[in-house]
């Protein structure tokens, strides 16, 4: 799988801005339309390894900063993954960060304004981040329902950069140099996505990403039928009633009719 | 007990599509239908172990992919299943995966995107899994009423496939290779449940599966009255409500007469 | 007390059968109505130990199979109680398995299929049940207003009986074989059970079990007057509400009537 | 203060009994009605040890039974209040039992029924009880509009024993005893808490126990005057509700006139 | 600030009644009364030292009965607040008890009782109280719509002294006691404060307290303007709701009125 | 990023009043409307550290001030911040007190009265506070509608100063003062928040911070367009609704316009 990074507006640029000035950054958009691909091709352009860390309920701030470990009888203090990036100087990206607990996300604070600083309470260390460390967050606001909201505070600390799937022809390129596949068949496949995410707001489910289609052309590569790796790829994991799923099927189909199925 | 799995359709050749290119797999279908033996099966076929995890609401992400132990005063990392699994190339299974709480799953997601690498944040370690290593899970989408559901975004990183019970004369075959009991016997006992899964939307219960079947032919071969074992293994524990209970018996007893009783 | 078992139907005969297939058993039926005493007396009649674990919302599938122990500052891995009963080879009593919680129970999926194996994840250790290890779980199935139930998936993996009260002549029996206490005497705490049991559907409480009568008449071998040893041992623990008490207290005197009060 | 006990009914010839039968026992009614009083009588009577042990949310089954503690390094088991008085074959009493989690109450079961047994699952220890061991609970059932309750499975475990208030007499007999305060005195506050007992329906709040009277006696022993230590001792406990208060005070001063205030 | 205690009633009286007779104590009234000084006076009264325990949410009886704590590898049991006052015989205070969970409180029963003996179930230790020991709680009945409330069993078992803010010119004395401000400025502070207390129950918002008109006096002193100090400790800490702000300041400005602003 | 504090009304004065009396002081007022600046200029100001603690939901009391550590295989007891600061006569900021559990406030109590000391329970240790200590709070009382509310006794412990944004010239300079932006661009981005400000009622969303308007800024200093600047850093973090959000980008249009954009 290649890491070509394929630019949907002017997320390259603006990041970049924030970077040199020391603004973090707050990428939105829906699952799988390239989020952590623009901070992994961010991180190649600037120079910056990239820590990962995936946001979920349970993650504590000691996950955060670190903890005190035994080791030999003896306690010694861990750096967690956010204090080893601010000492590094990499690019910090929280994904999904709607999903962690708020009193998790209070220890970035002091990283997100003018202080840039890390306080660590527990081993009574302050680190002051180098210029080159960044913090980057990512949440999908299409979870609007979700109980849990970042708060309004929070979210006016980062610039705020909106993403989007790809253009259609820019998506069935994507999809050919990630899989191989023909380009008629990724053409047709991307058709299908779009045909489905249009319909969506009616059906109430979260739209196929790139990523669906990329698997899918992974099966079809392999031998697979084209309306059957469909059907696993794309739209069995949309819904699992029986009455919405035969529609997204004749939609499919009616999409992908033509290629050599 | 023999190992033979019976295929229903095209759900041995998707599978084995998907490990080739290295893409992980949900299985979806009711209770008993065959979701596990698929999985053992396919093992066998392509020649990797399986590791086997039943997901639950107390599984932390600590029991997948490992913790710190205290041996001899010291303290040393020890891998957990998922861990051990990634680093021996093998297929992990979590069944009934939408029990798992989502921050456990959180750790799953850089395994299940073009990463397929476990961070394991605690232990400083980062892990990339082999070609051999494949990542299944398995739900019920019947409990579609639950208060738990797999986040969409977590359902587009697997080819799904769906799954359902085998016909009536395949059935009927598993419950002979796995009892011993005369084939008319074992017809008569799908044909009881298949009258059963019939009526089950009216009822609102889970409907038998071929384990349930095999079950009751073992209590008959062990001579047990048929409508007695019937009684024990497959209705009793579909209802307690004596109303029902009594239909789901006239059910049966009409399903089963004419062979012995 | 003796240990003597009164069979109502043909609970031993399938209990019996279940064990020669290596089938897991769950038994159903009111508090008091012997489900206990059946396991027991199944495990003299068979040969095998008994381990019983009274289920409750606090435990924890740790307290199952086991859990490392600190001792001589070393970690030492402790079997629990289901380990012990497997690798033994007895019979092992999950004593009202609808209060525990349902992780905890995820344990058991693997003892109760055709693999027959305790994976003890946290020790890497793998038990294969022998031939003589049986699981025996039991509930009441009145209690169908609980918030908790157990899954269908879960009752569909074991032969269950269905239990009650003995019929009124052996419930005299045992109450006479349990006491010492005169036959008409037994006979008349039994007459007064049963008119409260037919009662018990308008008044929404739990029927007295055999276990109660058995009290009632311990008490008055002990020298108490009749009446006020069934007011301590039936009907107080029946209800707290004054108005059903008073009418609860004239089926008992009625049916107590005749006898020397 | 003496430890006379003031027999109301027939609770200690019915609690003895019970004793000699090893038969547990539920003590119900109101707050300060006398249950812990009757329990340290019996004890002294039957010349047995009391355990008390005051139930509440946060007892767990460690907190009765006993659990491992490290001492010099190694981990010893320490036996808990419960264990202890099977152990000494002592009578031991859980306060408020209802108050408890069900799961702590759980390990009762075995001590409760023919078993008479109580199974150390962590320690790997059996103890059973002497013949001189007694089980006693109380709880108070006026609390029914409580969240929590009694399992009727496990109320029908005991022998109940309803106990009330003393008659008028014999509780002015006990403020005096245990005060030294003139009897008129004594008979006035009795007839104080005696309207305010019966005004409780109405009014929805815990009726004023025996305790109260003899804080109240206390008080004026010590130099307060009367309507003082009523309105301090019995009253203001009762409720915070302004117009309440004020016609709780107008009963008090009816009922305490004639009296030297 | 000056130590000396301003009597609004007969509380030191029956304060001293109770602790002669070894009864204990619940204070009630609003926030700012001055519970915690009559507590305070009262232990410099009776030769006493006084311990404090703010109640909360967290506070397991653990933090009050003391806990095991590891000390060079062994374990030794250290007494907490609560144990610490049993056996020095000291004033042991509960601050705002009803802030307290339920099983915390459990631990008090057998000190406020005839027994008036603290049981260390965990250090298997008895202490009985000296006759010096008192307990002595508090809570604010106004805030009777909170979830919490006292047990009545709990309440009942002290002698309650209600309380309320001093009368004016009691309240004014104290405060230029405490600051040294002219006396027609407190009066003026009182005066708003009295005008504020009687407007309360429309406006439903705690009262203003004794001390914020100390604190409103000592900005005064240092420099500040009437209004401002009044505006920042007095009525900016009762509503953030800007049209009861305003109204509030017109209240204030009308009191303080005449007084050099 | 200059270090220059602008004062918007008579804040520093107040403050600095309530310092030399020792009086503990609550901040309040929108989010980014320079309440952390007040603190930090103060700390200058009155040449005192400030330690600040950001408040969240997870923060103990211990976190507060202290624990015990285990080192070298004793326990040893490690001062938290607050302790720090009692220690050493600093400021002591708790940002955002609202967010913090009510029960870790408690242990403010005695710092924040007459007693002004710090009772360390579990150490055993008594600290009262020098005279330069002070204890200031903040919170945003905009967030009305939030289950959490301070109590209203505990308002009524401090000096409450109520901020605001800066009037727009003075809103306008703190920007040119901190990024170098020209001041005609400055004062645009501020006539934009004005008008989102004067909007906010209607749209029911957190109003834009001064520091948003900075964050614009370094990205147009950077090279960012206006609007495409305004749009990541002033409109994105306010609203995720479509309709909303293109509302609010006319009004941004039509704010920045004359602007070279």
């Amino acid at each position: 799988m290649t890491e070509t990074y394929f630019s949907a507006r002017d997320e390259v640029m603006l990041f970049e801005q924030a970077f040199r000035q020391r603004v973090p950054v707050m990428l939105t958009g829906p699952t799988g339309c390239g989020k952590t691909r623009l901070v992994e091709h961010m991180g190649l352009l600037l120079g910056r390894p990239v820590v990962t860390i995936s946001c979920h309920d349970d993650l504590t701030s000691s996950d955060l900063v670190g903890r005190f470990m035994v080791t030999g009888g003896d306690v010694v203090w861990t750096d967690g993954p956010l204090t080893w990036a601010v000492k590094a100087g990499a690019i910090c990206y929280l994904d999904e960060v709607v999903e962690a607990r708020h009193d998790s996300l209070a220890v970035l604070h002091s990283l997100t304004d003018h202080r840039r600083t890390l306080y660590l309470d527990r081993a009574g260390e302050v680190v002051r981040a180098p210029a080159e460390f960044m913090l980057v967050c990512s949440y999908n606001p299409a979870y609007r329902s979700s109980l849990k909201e970042l708060k309004p505070s929070f979210r006016q600390r980062f610039a705020t950069l909106s993403m989007n799937y790809l253009p259609p022809d820019r998506e069935a390129e994507v999809v050919v140099a990630e899989t191989g596949v023909a380009l008629p068949v990724a053409q047709r496949l991307v058709r299908c996505a779009v045909a489905i995410r249009t319909a969506q707001e009616a059906f109430h489910f979260e739209p196929p990403s790139t990523r669906v289609l990329v698997t899918a052309a992974q099966l079809i590569v392999s031998g697979a039928m084209k309306l059957a790796a469909a059907d696993a790829c794309i739209l069995a994991p949309l819904s699992t009633d029986g009455a919405i799923s035969d529609g997204l099927r004749e939609i499919a189909a009616a999409c992908l009719a033509g290629a050599d199925i």
